[in-house]
């Protein structure tokens, strides 16, 4: 197969062998439309749909764990077969949260109107998904026109539309549409994804759906988006903010007739193409972090899970870190600051960093080295920040954001 | 007594009816100074001396819980005699952290010039103290002549070049000068705090000197001031990130020969006093939070301690409630997002949240109210949110600082 690369940008992405990147368009079996129904004062397109017609399509679902959950996202956990969902609805410029009794009785709308609309037939296979602002009542009758024009516009290749009509202040949209070689055949592996702010998911994430005309059981598909989650939005914090309304999905039309087995190679080898396009995804999320420049990975060794855990935590949502991070400025000190904070009454931790692979801290303190060259370092698009903490064993890294005037301006003026 | 209130600028901070504001000058029995001793490149104030020639003078003092501690904290814990500090020698312009054993020396040799130059002697009674920027060895030549210098122009009325000389980002000097009328007489209360950036305190603070010329046991100073730290110090956040140098000393000489006795009237009066000192300082420090605009008070009322505790740091440490509040912006939604990550599982709670005593959201809904008097209501210097959990019983408090373009200037260029 000719592998064309051109979704795969991150250094940080191992990228598979056996994935290609046809022109576009939605896996066997599905049909998505983006339309503009007037939610957003901008008048851009705020009403995705997307279905699959095989009646026996398998799904898995991962929510936000938030206190607040919005509407949509209770609705889900209460009122969707979440192993089996044909339909997604969602819209843009309203996140119906905080809405009470009628933000949910106007979730349960757009589920009932899209079962119809799409042709599912019952409601139960419908997911729902808001994302916006929080707060306000939903122009449900609106809503409703849009979920009625976009049913006329679904189409195989309507993944672009759907994921326009998802972005709130998303600088670029974000998916990825692969073809995956597998043993069994050739299937396709879509993605739509949305996020800009409020991002620092737990267990579950943003906004991201995921197809493929593979043939998943519930179970498969429900393990792989849990390993698979687990490794790239659950790693992402652009500013260490847990949504009311993280929703990923992940469908399974089967129409390829290509199976994915359990504990078979290729359930190995689609399980890494679903790694591998998620943490892209989630790279992407992250650079597109409201008025990013510049991605950071923390990379967290030494302690135990907990410790390894908070202080990749402290150090991604560190507004200091952040904003060095936005200045092109290599102020380490602000790292040995914030893995100080996250392992209180431990002085004098001896604590290890490294930048783009040269040493500035060693046991606690500083070592000599060209300050020249690491300022010339950390001005790239991808920085990596080694931390090693004492003792042995655990791991983990996180990717994040800077944060600059971008990001200032976006929010001090998002509602008014 | 004639009270003039110009320190107490606050509505939130209660002032007793026996402070009042002297023109000047340290208690009886202090003597402070401030120099430029070239850590500084702007060759501003970097070192200052402040002593009591008082004996007998009684202490406390608190630090941060970081575990990477700065060397001068490691230091006073380890080395100086807490109980009885008579004097504090304090740069700013460099944190003398993650500088390892060679910092840990350059702050014993800060130590025990600071002993010989004042007089007091022995090194035990001088606490030592350093804030700037981590990982840059300290200039202690540049220190030591400063020490020097500082000795010389120690003065009874030198607290306000004792505080120019500790400052970093701070954009004005924060200190205060007051007499306290009490049953046995009249006794002076000053103090001097800087603090702007990285402030998060966890058990400590900041750096902040409080002098007194009352009488106090070591154990009322320590009991005292661990009551009103708790109520100040400790209930701020500017950017939620705890410092490696956090420290708060209280010095008292007893001049004045009025003492302070253990559940006294007195102690009652003078911890008033403290606590209303320390309390419009910590606003002030919120306050001048790097490129601050306004100041947010946070209340969380309901629930248990633990949910009060995360419920207020999550809505005081978010970028996306301080983007708010910089840009007068009545976004109440990221509120309910920062009170629902704080509290996951528990979807859907039933939060309240009253924005200056407007009820915007009931019961986890938002309720009908006058916008434009709510955005009004925002754009003025102190804003203060109210929420309800579900239950009853615990309360508590927090200042924040908003998150605005001077922050991320500051702090994109702070090293280079």
């Amino acid at each position: 197969m000719t592998a064309i690369r051109s979704f795969f940008r991150s250094r940080w992405i191992d990228v598979p062998t056996n994935v290609s990147e046809p022109q576009a368009g939605l896996p066997r079996g599905f049909r998505a439309a983006g339309v503009a129904c007037g939610i957003k004062p901008s008048g851009g397109p705020d009403l995705g749909l997307l279905v699959s017609d095989a009646p026996h399509t398998t799904s898995a679902a991962r929510f936000t764990r938030s206190g607040t959950q919005s509407a949509p996202v209770l609705l889900c956990r209460e009122r969707c077969e979440l192993d089996g969902i044909r339909a997604v609805v969602a819209n843009s410029g309203n996140a119906n949260a905080a809405t009470g009794r009628p933000g949910y009785e106007n979730a349960a709308k757009m589920q009932g109107a899209a079962a119809i609309a799409c042709g599912v037939g019952a409601a139960g296979p419908v997911a729902v998904a808001s994302t916006g602002v929080i707060g306000v009542p939903l122009p449900v009758d609106a809503v409703m026109r849009g979920i009625a024009g976009a049913a006329h516009a679904l189409r195989q290749d309507g993944d672009a539309d759907f994921a326009d009509a998802i972005r709130t202040t998303d600088a670029f949209a974000k998916r990825a549409c692969l073809d995956v070689e597998l043993g069994g055949g050739v299937v396709r592996l879509t993605a739509q994804a949305k996020g800009a702010g409020m991002i620092s998911p737990d267990f579950a994430t943003l906004l991201c759906f995921v197809q493929t005309d593979a043939a998943l059981s519930p179970e498969t598909a429900d393990l792989l988006l849990s390993v698979t989650v687990k490794r790239s939005f659950e790693r992402v914090s652009v500013d260490g903010q847990l949504s009311t309304s993280d929703t990923v999905i992940l469908q399974c039309s089967g129409e390829s007739g290509v199976p994915v087995k359990p504990e078979s190679d290729d359930e190995l080898l689609f399980g890494e193409a679903l790694d591998a396009v998620l943490r892209q995804l989630a790279v992407y999320v992250v650079g597109d972090g409201e008025g990013a420049r510049r991605v950071g990975r923390v990379v967290v060794r030494g302690g135990d899970d907990r410790a390894v855990q908070r202080v990749a935590r402290a150090v991604a949502d560190s507004p200091l870190v952040k904003t060095a991070l936005y200045g092109g400025d290599p102020n380490w000190g602000r790292i040995v600051q914030a893995v100080g904070a996250a392992m209180p009454g431990t002085a004098p931790l001896e604590v290890g960093v490294t930048i783009e692979g040269m040493p500035v801290c060693v046991r606690g303190q500083y070592v000599p080295h060209d300050t020249d060259t690491l300022k010339a370092a950390v001005r790239g698009e991808e920085i990596e920040y080694e931390i090693e903490l004492p003792g042995e064993g655990a791991e983990t890294e996180l990717f994040f954001s800077d944060l600059g005037h971008e990001y200032v301006t976006l929010n001090a003026e998002y509602t008014t």
